[in-house]
């Protein structure tokens, strides 16, 4: 540890941004949700993922360019991305006391570094016989989104550690890039956006200009910003999004904006899942059109999610929105977190909304298979593994924010913040909460004197009713805003927030086509799924939710690491094979039998080995 | 003209056939529906696509093997196959009077034959610098598959000129074949499955046992006859099930004939779509998982339902069980005839249920955006346009069959039919009838003698009452079947099959929730659909059918090249955006507006410029 303060999206200049970040050093979480998760991250899941990041010859690939032996390339061409993500996850974990990652850091740093060419260019790849072809293939050859995972662990490893290598490696390389492409006037930007994201941290770190200069530029080759919607593989679409942001939040311009608001309702309003999930389509690991949300066939690529919270938290910053909280909590309890084992060092690569609990048998999908439903601490493509790794090193970011008026808080869950506020004063700030499974949260503000600053408290869009009170004084609140709390906070100063967390259906827009008649089960900020383990392994896609269901909740700790369950009386069909797909209308009504129905949250899904698994249940007719 | 006679399927040796082909010579097809769009296939369609052939090299990829001029190879490596198919079009076109494709045919067949190796190896791939990597990668490399078209054309010229040019060099290739891999021991079979059909019909023109042994070989090599369900490649999977369906038309292998069954079975109840169209996933172009059938993700090549078709017909060769002439029918009206512009140069590869209208926006798709929802008359891959080309040469060979009881009639329309019984008697068969717009067909006996045999009629299993009156005499029939009219027949008798053919509104399987709360309508064989463009171009997808819709029946002679219109009072949704993708129930009704419904044959949609298209249609709440 050392005195350095780690700013994850340091937004504290970005003349733009409505909200700062707090220093990852500011918050504790101690979430008995999230808490656990993140160590497991730290302990095991960064590790052994640096040790498969050498077996598979990741790392080598670096040693062979300088080294004594020449082992073959391994892996696809964008493998170095995945060291550097591991890196940058690293490197933020490091914030933590409890973390020794420091020799693995140093190992793999001393591993890429010589692999630098004197002209500042560093990649695996491109060399030998592929010398030449160097920025010649923009589209699929990856090379800057490469770059770009570099510049975002130079940023890590400077902020946490102090280490400033990888980030002297970082602006030479980033320096040939300017030079090649916006200075040379050269044309073109990468297929897969991710350098635009780097670049404006990279200029955050070192002030220089050239490089925000660069992140616009490759924002404006690729000309994405004029698209009223978003398609395309979601991924590269959501960071070079995220990329724009970052560069509105620092330039203020109006047309990257205009942007990002269009096509953020473009999502919220045709092509997001419940899941907080996007990518409906298999083929290009695509967006998809509007409504192309199937569920067993679902990509929700797990970095996607993330990709779409990377989103959401640059909107947020940029506006204070509560629509922005409410979509990062959404993705990062479902969609993100379904992406990882409870162990923590098993990955999904997509996520799907149904599954029929059988395998996949089509020969083409061999490579595919794995993973595909059982999460796999390897993945042949594993941009999933590491992506998840710095997400969660990072969290205890994404929990808080300040502004010159005072405090936000974004997400629950039991923690504590130390900061400093506008005026100086030093803010101590301690959340008490059994979130996600208990809507009360209790805070405590311990201001060094008192002093008049506002607290911003998120309330959920998903509540029915939320109940504050301050220092025993009710206040009024409005579900999906944030409630400021404008007021002269003594020391000791209390808050208690009531979130009501009922059972909750959803139903979806008509045009949605896949979940016609169907609603799906969720409480607080959690989708809830059935699981065939909980049903004797019957296919719970075809049970029935009937009218005026009411439901049992039960936290049981001894289950799934600790959830609640959600229990109601449902049906199950007692006989679906008819003979016939297709058959004149009317259809015989399907008999049905009582069913126990015992929903669990979706992440939790596939901890028990495979079975069958659905989010949105049919609805019995007499429901409305 | 000459006086051979042209068996398709020849399988009038066959021992395990129920039923044998009638030569194409023997069929007069004068159908209003059918006999235009054979002309347009013989004048026009293949003249154009040979242009086509030849202007993007697939003819010079022949020539430059031994040409003076040596142009660099064009296209994907299985292009001979696509000059293949074409011969094989162009040779059983060449039965009908009017065709006049002999210099076409003979260019082709003269440019192709001299790149024959000398060890009987024709494939214009793996020459030069590529001749090392023959056969070595069977699961990708097409040659067999290519080989297999090659054998198919050079029956066709055989059976319909007499031409044995074809023919010779598939028996030195299908001989060296045999040497290579099963003479030799070596394991392995091509990954597209084609060359086992074509080697049984080379066995069947040759007489040559090999070719059967080599196809059983092949069958058995890939092994997918011990799987309880059909997956994989939609085109792959039903090539192997046909060409294994020959296998056992010739050999009765039992264990074939079980497979063969058990994945019927699954298609017909968990994998087809109501159109006869077969493939719910494009990544591997598979034809998925049980209910993996979306709409407007259908992938359902074009391809895929002429595979059916080969599959079904040869289902029905082997046991003239009528379900198999049912499907026949339902994949050439829609999923098959789908495939074909009216104009019948224009070719989709995709044939999805459902469109918004709206061109794909994903860069990703530049190359499959083409033909994806426009008829196209070139497909880089060009797989299906001679398809359908030879689907459409032979299509009066799928009318008629004979056996040793007499004369089965599969498909409608009018015809005529000039058989010798087994008995020595020549019967001619007159059939009038309007099909598929009417139900009624008129059928007249003319035997050179008073003769007794069974006249087998397919009753359809669409039809809600079959009345046959067997000259003045009604007889009873059921649909589903076929109707066994057993009696000593006079010169002249007169048969009047009357099947009722009202709108039927038809609902699926409850598993398949793609298609929850809808209904689609059919009329006789042919399944209808909603088109924008007949609805002031509205999104026709969120249209409602009410309760107890009654249709008006109308036929148009001038609109779509003649099609009869069913058309009912239907609602049109107001104003769908809500703004929100998911909602906690109850949602808010949609407020909708009374709108006439138009629906056209689904074949149909799409030649009159791209709009909205949809199958199946919301049912309102009050529907059964």
């Amino acid at each position: 540890m050392n005195a350095l303060q780690t700013h994850v999206v340091d937004t504290r200049r970005s003349p733009y941004a409505r909200l700062q970040p707090v220093p990852l050093q500011a918050v504790k979480l101690t979430s008995s949700f999230w808490a656990p998760r993140m160590q497991r991250n730290i302990n095991t899941a960064i590790p052994h993922l640096h040790d498969l990041l050498e077996e598979h010859g990741v790392v080598d690939n670096f040693r062979r360019l300088y080294g004594a032996s020449q082992p073959a390339r391994r892996g696809f061409l964008f493998t170095d991305s995945d060291l550097f993500k591991w890196m940058e996850a690293a490197a933020y974990a490091q914030v933590q006391p409890q973390a020794d990652l420091h020799t693995r850091l140093d190992d793999a740093i001393d591993a890429a570094l010589p692999a630098q060419g004197a002209d500042g260019y560093l990649n695996t790849w491109f060399v030998d016989e592929r010398r030449a072809q160097r920025w010649s293939d923009l589209d699929s050859a990856h090379e800057m989104y490469c770059a770009g995972h570099l510049f975002q662990a130079a940023v890590a490893d400077a902020r946490t550690r102090g280490d400033l290598r990888l980030l002297g490696a970082s602006t030479r390389y980033a320096d040939y890039i300017d030079q090649t492409f916006r200075q040379a006037g050269r044309p073109g930007s990468c297929g897969h956006p991710e350098v635009e994201m780097a670049l404006v941290e990279l200029f955050r770190q070192t002030g220089e200009e050239r490089y925000l200069s660069l992140a616009g530029h490759f924002i404006d080759q690729r000309g994405a910003m004029r698209q009223s919607g978003i398609n395309g593989h979601a991924v590269r679409a959501l960071y070079y999004l995220s990329g724009a942001a970052d560069v509105y939040l620092e330039t203020g311009r109006e047309d990257l904006m205009k942007g990002l608001l269009a096509q953020y309702d473009d999502l919220l309003r045709h092509k997001l899942y419940i899941t907080g999930g996007i990518g409906g389509r298999y083929t290009g690991e695509a967006v998809g059109k509007a409504f192309e949300l199937p569920n067993e066939r679902a990509y929700t690529e797990t970095c996607a999610a993330i990709a779409f919270i990377f989103f959401t938290w640059r909107m947020l910053q940029a506006t204070g929105e509560a629509v922005y909280a409410d979509m990062l909590e959404r993705a990062m309890y479902n969609g993100f977190l379904s992406g990882v084992s409870l162990a923590g060092s098993e990955y999904f690569y997509v996520n799907p909304l149904a599954y029929d609990g059988l395998p996949e048998e089509d020969p083409w999908y061999a490579w595919a298979r794995k993973g595909l439903y059982t999460r796999q601490p390897w993945h042949e493509c594993t941009c999933c593994p590491p992506n998840v790794q710095r997400l969660l090193a990072t969290l205890p970011a994404y929990f808080y924010s300040t502004s010159r008026e005072g405090v936000w808080l974004h997400l629950y869950g039991s923690s504590s913040l130390e900061t400093q506020l506008v005026n100086g004063v030093t803010l101590k700030l301690e959340q008490t909460s059994n979130y996600p499974w208990e809507g009360k949260v209790e805070i405590t503000l311990q201001p060094s004197v008192p002093a008049e600053f506002s607290l911003f408290l998120r309330i959920p869009s998903w509540t029915t009713r939320a109940s504050v009170l301050v220092d025993g004084q009710s206040v009024s609140a409005q579900p999906g805003s944030y409630l400021e709390l404008k007021r002269t906070w003594q020391p000791g100063s209390r808050i208690t927030l009531d979130l009501d967390m009922p059972v909750t259906l959803v139903g979806a827009d008509p045009r949605l086509a896949d979940v016609t008649g169907r609603a799906a089960v969720m409480r607080g900020p959690l989708v809830y799924c059935l699981e065939g383990i909980d049903h004797d392994l019957q296919d719970v896609r075809h049970f029935r939710l009937p009218a005026g269901a009411a439901f049992d909740i039960r936290h049981q700790p001894d289950l799934l690491d600790g959830i609640t369950l959600l229990e109601t009386d449902g049906l199950a069909p007692t006989n679906l094979e008819t003979g016939s797909l297709y058959t004149p209308l009317p259809l015989s009504p399907v008999s049905a039998n009582p069913q126990r129905l015992r929903f669990i949250p979706y992440y939790a899904w596939n901890n028990r080995g495979p079975s069958a698994m659905n989010v949105w249940v049919n609805k019995d007719r007499s429901l409305p």
